[in-house]
């Protein structure tokens, strides 16, 4: 058996360990030759790939980052080198060419597009899910997050005695576009004051109510801030702030954006921190190291077992598959009425509303992990 | 309303949390009077206990440890300052001088017991399950558990690295009585080479193959081995070697014993690290603390709601509640055909049995978190 | 006897391991009592301090910020509350009225300047330094800066892998406004291919031609960037950017200046991450602990001795003192012929300049730590 | 110029980046070839070497351990394999096969002498220091120590706050079979309540009074203790237990010993943690990434220099080189009137003796770093 392995999309703690994952299974159990293609679709697509043996998967299970290399542009059926020109035939030939019985591709949704229009071309495809916003349909739970989640409530806990010892505002701003799982995580895993996700507009006057009514009480304010939350009023601002920019880190988006309607409605200094790339790198934890290792088996597995078209998936903390089509390019947002949203509320959390209220005595039961 | 709460048994990394969510929740949502108990229910039988304001809780979240203290052998019904006496009459008066509605009791399978006992009695309980091991039944994971993996796992990166240096084999030896979890998980992480579990007992000269196949190929081993490992044909000798001593930790248990047969049987240097308590001690992890506030945040709701003698319980990744009776005093066993176990096997990892076969293509898709 | 402690200017990592040695040592060693100002100088000025016991110092070894707060602009000889007036003589006021032998004030050349401009008017002082840029004169290292530096560092190695994995420009701004010892420290440390720092004008065209061979030997390139580095030709442009801003961290001065110069010159994604505060809070490194501990029990050991006027300093890895008149506004910079410039630059670390030249057989042999 | 390097001795963290900057240094500024021998001098003994070039060192600077393997035994004046023989003529003959101008031994005291003899037959060595312990002689720093510190105080945080829980009496036995400086310096860090060292011989019974004076006032006590601490009247007891073992480790040396004899003396649990070859592996902090560097860079411009038979040296912060002849076999030890330990005591930690007393106002002011 001859299976191709590739990387697609922005990168993520775990990436090694499920490539390691899935070759060491193939390799182990099934003897197969495992080929891993370079940069993502872009390595299928110009023909760029090498055998994957054992010494090529030494150490890698907690470096971070794809040894393989990964690209954010190369879709075969909309290539950014050729003009936006269809190259999927040519994806195609290689992929004969090396006579590959299938392909493993970990990616995220768009990736899962891909591999599923591939699929309807005659390219065999298992799925690994990733994102490290942690917002992708059919799964709980994605490798990287976990690392990411760690990575933003260090700084939080750094940013907590500065903030502290000053008695500033301190924002904190996390990735999360469109989901806020890695602030919501992050922000209560440090004990943030203020936690601002794209689920819930906030309203800045609020925010500011809540650092005026600390301050009085000689507290400081941690706010942590998804880069996608917005305004109830000003929803255009923000998107505008992020999408005019070639890289949201450079601009900062709303990170920035709060501190500035904050200026004038606090008397405290205010200092912003944008995480960034960061979140993205380094060694995953060891989470997130048995969740990629459980995910690259389980899609050797589906390999093994010839079970085309499926993506691996966690659902209600057992490992399973769905459809790669069904995946689409859908988003997994937080649930308003989730548990852990009305534990933070329930521990004093603001989140930007005032009409958002808890009931203790009926709280919701469902999803934390 | 007035509640209590206290923590007993062993500790464990997001006790704090678990207490701040708690009193949090009940004082900002309720407004409630909290009392907590010194060291668990020993304090609950002297008497000795300190109203819970919010300024006894700053700080807390990323603390380890418990602020209230906790005691390994204060059952109020076999008390071992007494003799063995049952004082649980002393203890129920104490409650009701308190003026209390209603007790959080956080702690493992012998608290829970205790307070199914004392619920008999008329002390209103509502549990949150504890365990470093987690291996509780009824819950699929505890909080403390996240972090000693990741603490097992540091040092098994660490190991790696000098073990390779010296081409040896490097045993750790972690928590773990009766589950093996925290081996299996930390073993995963770290990519060992073999885990030994006490639900898979092993074969010490199948342990020593391994070792030996590898040292041909010039690479070292790597092993984890959970506290209460047993050897196929010396389970006896074992459980003597950790039941003797009033501390585990001192004889150093099977990571010592295992050296010893080791030694005769391969022809490299042998190293063994007993983790011990550091895998109990410090700041837990970010995923840990979430998990904690999200656990004491429900029983607070439970108490609001006035559902006492259920205990806070995390099934299919969901939030929920069971009776504290049937807690009993089980464990939770890995199961030797789950997924995980499995994943292990796909990816080389050896547990000690020439028997252990793993069907690449028909893989168990249950439980991974 | 009795002492008053306090903190002055920026936070940092360590003041509090610096105040429980401090206080410590007087209270076991000399029986004396404790008294702390809140915020720095602007809690002797209003007369807000408080008596520091055994009890108050629990647990802060390990804790960043400064239990006692801190103000940057609290000049009691230039009042900001008082529109710069000259409030002075009601501190001195405040210093007899609780009857104080002395006061250890802790803080950078700001805060040294003061204390000896408060020493003329008979308020008797002794100095700790601190400055999170570790460029203070006099002393060879002050505590903060080794956390600092881990923390940059682990920045860049989560970049690195990112980077990597998208063959980007990745590039880092840390603090160090007037030297470089942060950027020089994190950027050896992590592995930097290029440190760009204010010792060392640099030239963007340089860093560009490093980015652009590396590209062409599929090589990312990573940049670690202090905060107060400028271009050979456009010193005016940067300051102005950093100096027109409220808050430096918001507009990312030179990463993103940096980022916009190099976008026209490379044909590489750029990305930019600007650490900012991060580098300032959580727990000290043991390095720092164990400094801060040493700096506390000399400080200490200099007012039981009554050597008033004096500043704790590391001199050649050598505790002593100097005359804090001394001190005055001086910076330390990176002597650019020392070892570890040459160091980095013989590993290969580009400063962004074609003229700097290494002849490794006769390398300078001064300070490294 | 063809220049050899190799690793002898216990492992260290910090070993790769050495060789990293040897080399990279000798690739890219003497235009050089280098060749690793591996295994220690056991390669250079049986001719087991391979060339170095810039794909050999990609990433290994945050690496622990050493990527051309080390040996304790290989001592080609005596060597195991042979019976004790005298391989040295072999190892020489091998060194003139391969047209090496000199070779850049990097290891411990034991390394240094091999080095030295070595030279008088005209082999020519360039000596880098490496020692765990950090008691070298003529050094004031080796790579390593920061990284074992480091690692030793994580866990003595850790152990506090499970100590603290339970009131107990907890022991943490580090690596320093002859000197101090790692219990000293972790001790210091963690805010240790005693510290033993072998430099300064304790009492037990001195060391219980201050664990039931402690216990009184409702705290738990936390001891760190040297593996070669030595009692006042029982130094052969230790001794012995620590050299009639195969491996320390495993009878866990006077960690166990002391647990054993305070047992008696004190009315709380006790709990002994042995951190063993954790010490030893695992990515170096940056402080040692840094050293690292310019130990290896300060090598190689040796080299270049042709200043053979000198070790790379830290002297009062300042990088130089001393005669690898003057570092024969000899250990430096803490000085007991050092600063550090007069820190240590001013802050009220015990030394287990009874007679050690402190004088604030005169405290000695040498030697910090």
């Amino acid at each position: 058996m001859r299976i191709g392995v590739l990387t697609g999309g922005g990168d993520c703690p775990g990436l090694n360990a499920v490539i390691r994952a899935v070759t060491k299974s193939l390799l182990l159990k099934c003897d197969a030759t495992v080929i891993g293609f370079e940069e993502g679709f872009l390595g299928m697509i110009e023909g760029r790939s090498r055998e994957l043996d054992l010494v090529a998967l030494k150490g890698i299970l907690a470096r971070g980052g794809t040894i393989l290399g990964t690209h954010n542009k190369a879709n075969p059926f909309n290539h950014y080198l050729a003009g936006g020109a269809d190259v999927s035939d040519q994806l195609v030939e290689n992929y004969h060419r090396l006579k590959l019985d299938g392909v493993v591709v970990i990616g995220g949704d768009g990736t899962m597009s891909i591999a599923h229009r591939l699929s309807e071309k005659g390219v065999k495809c298992v799925g690994v899910p990733k994102t490290i916003d942690n917002d992708l349909m059919h799964t709980d739970r994605t490798f990287g997050f976990d690392t990411a989640v760690a990575v933003a409530t260090e700084a939080v806990d750094r940013l907590q005695t500065t903030g502290e010892s000053h008695s500033r505002v301190m924002i904190l701003e996390t990735m999360g576009r469109y989901a806020g799982w890695l602030a919501l995580h992050s922000g209560l895993a440090g004990g943030a004051d203020v936690i601002l996700v794209p689920e819930l507009p906030f309203d800045v006057e609020e925010v500011a109510r809540v650092c005026r009514k600390r301050k009085k009480r000689q507290r400081f304010t941690m706010i942590v801030v998804a880069e996608g939350a917005t305004m109830l009023d000003g929803e255009q601002v923000v998107r505008e702030r992020i999408d005019d920019s070639p890289d949201p880190i450079r601009l900062g988006g709303v990170g920035n954006l709060l501190a500035e309607k904050l200026k004038p409605l606090v008397d405290s200094e205010i200092r912003t921190t944008i995480l960034g790339h960061i979140q993205r790198g380094g060694t995953p934890t060891a989470f997130d190291r048995v969740l990629s290792t459980a995910f690259g088996a389980h899609a050797a597995s589906l390999v093994a077992g010839g079970r085309w078209g499926r993506m691996v998936a966690l659902q209600n903390g057992q490992m399973t598959s769905v459809e790669i089509a069904e995946v689409a390019d859908q988003t997994r947002l937080v649930p308003v009425d989730s548990l852990l949203v009305h534990a933070a509320a329930a521990v004093g959390t603001s989140f930007g509303r005032a009409d958002f209220e808890v009931d203790l005595s009926r709280m919701p039961q469902n999803r934390v992990i």
